[in-house]
């Protein structure tokens, strides 16, 4: 058994407002375990508290210190490097960032997130003439896609690349796939990389993302896995595939 | 002297509905030097009579068939390969493709211009979703921005890329760089890519693009000209950079 996991939320313990089937029990049984858990989410079209309760009414049961988030990386990132940025996020993600809000004039950075319907065009171009002055991109995430009911997603990472290309700038993320956020997550937990566990349904931000600082990882069949992503381990011999939570607990338990 | 020309025409000619000082003078005199010349655009967010009549207005005075634009290039690709494409360009260029329209389950394409306003996420979601169908996204253009009287614009090169990113596919572009159209310009003309000028504002649309078809080049210093563009030069021996559309006027007829 390893001595700490970390679970993916959307895709791997429910999609939208539907668990994965038999989540609920498997989450029960690793908790059970005495295993240390953490929640590690690039989401931004929420803050941690609504996250946390969409998680408890879904029945899953957990403390909200033990969710990492994308955005709680970037506002560390913004606070340490006195960043005070244009925010390209969701409305909703807003009261994360109060802090640091600041009239156009006072901007000196670039932050995006899923804006979701706050994509337009308009606010595109705020943010890509603010990145042409020399300002830097914050990014909480760079995923391509996400699963919802209905399908596919494009997600934010599509309108960071839009930015990254218009303007010439890289973007600086903050979220998964980004080392120093599983690393911050696994020493939470008081674990070396090597004892960790991570379990997501991306084949980029959550599995080649953690095997790439040393944890094993599991990639699920479930949310937005598509056939053939297992073929796309950068580390196989720390990497697998299995169906679903629930096979990846008896995997883990075994 | 070049037996032909070819003309860029946002941020060469004029900006919005501002001509760049003199241009209008410097135009007569190409014209009246017997040169031929063709203008080439990847403007998609006005139909070809809409773009002449802007000209006209401006005091600059051209044949329609003249007019060499992005869209009648991606037209002419879609009818070759029988496409009929989801379509998020300009409402305004919608005339020009209103013969390749077909309801919702019948698209087998993505054809992308610079839709502004409608840059939406939902448009883009669409867009996205058809993609990883598997059909193949036609784009009239791939610039990164473009000069509007308030300063430098997002183009749609950016949205291009993010629907690259997010799908993991790779746009046909149709208008500049792509060779085939600075080529089918010059045959117009007569002309053989050697005895061809193009002159733009864009280092990478206009400058690289036609001197990697053999032409010559002149970058000018208006529009969406940048300090250090000129140190961009792919093919250096055959591209100059010159002040604005009346110095380069003057070095070809020298």
């Amino acid at each position: 058994m390893p001595g700490g996991l970390l679970l993916d939320l959307s895709g791997v313990l429910y999609i939208e407002d539907q668990t994965i089937d038999g989540a609920v029990d498997s989450l029960r049984r690793l908790q059970q375990s005495g295993l240390s858990i953490r929640y590690v989410t690039n989401t931004t079209r929420s803050p941690r508290s609504r996250i946390h309760q969409q998680l408890t009414t879904l029945g899953f049961n957990l403390g909200i210190d033990e969710l990492f988030t994308a955005p709680m990386a970037a506002h560390a990132y913004l606070v340490k490097h006195s960043l005070y940025p244009y925010m390209l996020i969701h409305p909703d993600l807003m009261v994360e960032f109060k802090d640091l809000r600041k009239n156009d004039d006072e901007h000196n950075a670039v932050l995006i997130g899923d804006a979701d319907q706050d994509f337009t065009y308009n606010n595109m171009n705020t943010a890509f003439r603010k990145l042409m002055q020399g300002m830097p991109l914050i990014s909480m995430g760079k995923n391509r896609y996400f699963k919802q009911q209905d399908g596919l997603s494009i997600d934010a990472g599509a309108f960071v690349t839009a930015l990254e290309y218009a303007s010439g700038t890289c973007a600086i993320v903050t979220g998964k796939p980004q080392p120093e956020f599983f690393l911050s997550a696994a020493s939470s937990m008081g674990c070396e990389p090597h004892q960790v566990i991570m379990i997501g349904d991306d084949i980029e931000s959550d599995i080649n993302g953690a095997s790439e600082t040393g944890m094993q990882a599991i990639l699920v069949k479930t949310g937005k896995y598509r056939r053939g992503d297992e073929n796309k381990f950068t580390q196989p011999s720390s990497s697998r595939c299995l169906t679903d939570i629930n096979a990846a607990t008896d995997y883990i338990l075994d």
